[in-house]
């Protein structure tokens, strides 16, 4: 398999739209910039989508779902039985994506990658199973260069049927007991950062715990050189769900789809997406300041700026599909307020 | 007319309903608390709603509007006929807060107090004319006490409007030229501050028109004691919108309908409600920090947390409508996830 396709160039945004869509913005009945965020959103959108006039009704939700090795070292409050009884609850629609993804109109699929527990055949559910779980990356390489491949490859075939179903927007999400430890010895590898200005409570650790994962993620970085090779780490430290949430950025991006990231577990994915191919940068919108320590600090080397801050720290894509009608309201609002010709309202 | 229904007490918060959602959050698919603040505003609500499931379906929005006598100080970047302009705009659905208002499905008043550029009677706009504008609030008092009490009035007549039309939150907007002025005098005179620590930019002033503005505050400041008396202070320097507003939020606690506060002019009226009737403070949520200086410094004297701060500085209940989702968001997930029993999901 060859692994070229990602670093190919990402969709090109339209400079004529998004200036259309500024010069649009100056006229509508409002102090200008007064809708802050709202009207960045709306120009960005607007270059995207080779449109003066953007919309996000079409919402696509994909959530990887994948075990890790490393689960056996304690890492997590939860039991590693979690990742499959969440897909099971994912597809009848009673976890907190479920939800969302129902009261926003939006489509959601899961993709199993592989499960300890595997909850075999479900509806929605797309099986692209790799292993039952990563290897311990305390021990070894997390998984196999072929292994890498398919994960990312998966997470870009769900960008290309997010492309086919018309999607406007794509969002990733995650389910993977042990995923916060995975995520955070990604991104120490990418950052050649120490564990514990990285790791964090994750599901509920208390600060033994933390010790604990911070200790296991040192283990694992003492195996490799101190490069920042973001293939590498993926393959090194990170999880099946993590390198298809990779590979499903650069996909929507070099398929012309925004992209909207959720958390710490998304962004560390996201970070490395940018590291192999940082084209794919200006497709992505950054959701929520999670409350996952270590979060805050991949939004800052990314220069992200995200939407909300309201101390989340679920995953499975929730911060994404909260802010979803954020960016509705903002492409409304762009669309269909009337400018101060149309209202006949005296400008300043 | 008598003041005297401003001090009493605001509906009851029912304590076994909000315990019981606080029990019902903690068997949701999910880590406790990893919701975050959206937890806590279905927590709220419960008590406030007397359910454990709760719903902000049913949203009212009244937008106050009134001239200011001190716009003929050129304190504002927009000329005084925009109030009469813009409550067109409201009643045509070309403002903000219309097109936020469909997509929301929320029923919209727009509350006419007095307008300089009259735009008479119009589909929505209900007529509550007190005066053509206030006073210039630096040569005398902006309003007469019998002007006051019509304005208050006028607020707690939509809370009541909202209440009979089923309304489970209530929003206030405003839209008055000039009115940034009044609300910062308001917030001087009720925190004995300073001018330039609470004048900003409102709709679009430079440097030396923010300090234009400041100095027009210190002039009308020094007219008065430096009591605190908040009804006292509404007539000395407010607007007829910001005492609907003030009247509304009482008039809306006392109903038993949350309010959603919107930026620095509504969060100027909620303080000085709070003050007359500290009981309306706990019915408040908070929408978000509006970029506008001084508001940050309101949402602390008032220990409010908003929910987004996205550079918003528009007014008209803009920001409080844009938070709507989040909202119902919190409910749905509140009331349509799983239980941990329910998906067969093994616990921590």
């Amino acid at each position: 398999m060859s692994q070229d396709w990602l670093i190919e160039s990402c969709f090109a945004i339209d400079e004529d739209s998004r200036q259309r869509a500024l010069d649009h913005q100056a006229q509508l009945t409002k102090p200008p910039g007064s809708l802050g965020a709202l009207e960045t959103l709306a120009v960005r959108l607007a270059g995207m989508q080779h449109v003066a006039m953007p919309s996000v009704q079409s919402v696509w939700i994909s959530i990887f779902a994948g075990d890790h090795g490393v689960a056996a070292e304690g890492v997590s409050a939860f039991p590693q039985v979690v990742t499959g009884e969440m897909i099971r609850n994912f597809a009848n629609g009673g976890a907190a994506i479920s939800v969302l993804a129902r009261s926003l109109g939006a489509m959601l699929e899961v993709v199993n990658l592989g499960t300890v527990n595997d909850p075999g055949e479900l509806p929605n559910v797309r099986r692209a199973i790799i292993a039952p779980q990563t290897n311990n990356f305390c021990e070894q390489p997390a998984m196999s260069a072929v292994q890498l491949e398919l994960a990312l490859r998966a997470g870009a075939d769900s960008a290309q049927a997010a492309l086919e179903a018309g999607a406007k927007l794509f969002i990733g999400g995650e389910m993977g007991i042990a995923n916060t430890t995975s995520a955070a010895a990604l991104a120490c590898g990418l950052l050649r950062e120490s564990p514990s200005a990285l790791a964090g409570a994750g599901t509920g650790l208390d600060a033994a715990g933390i010790q604990h994962k911070v200790a296991v993620i040192e283990r694992a970085l003492a195996l490799y050189p101190a490069d920042d090779d973001a293939l590498a780490w993926l393959g090194r430290v990170g999880g099946f769900e993590i390198a298809a949430l990779c590979g499903a950025y650069i996909a929507a991006a070099q398929r012309g789809i925004p992209v909207l990231v959720d958390g710490f577990i998304t962004t560390a994915a996201a970070l490395a997406a940018v590291r192999i191919n940082p084209s794919c940068r200006e497709w992505m919108f950054f959701a929520h300041r999670s409350r996952e320590r270590g979060h805050a600090r991949l939004l800052s080397v990314l220069e992200a700026d995200p939407l909300l801050d309201l101390g989340l720290r679920l995953g499975e894509g929730s911060g994404a599909a909260t802010a979803v009608p954020l960016m509705r309201l903002a492409c409304e609002l762009h669309s269909r307020m009337a400018t101060f010709a149309q209202a006949g309202v005296s400008s300043a």
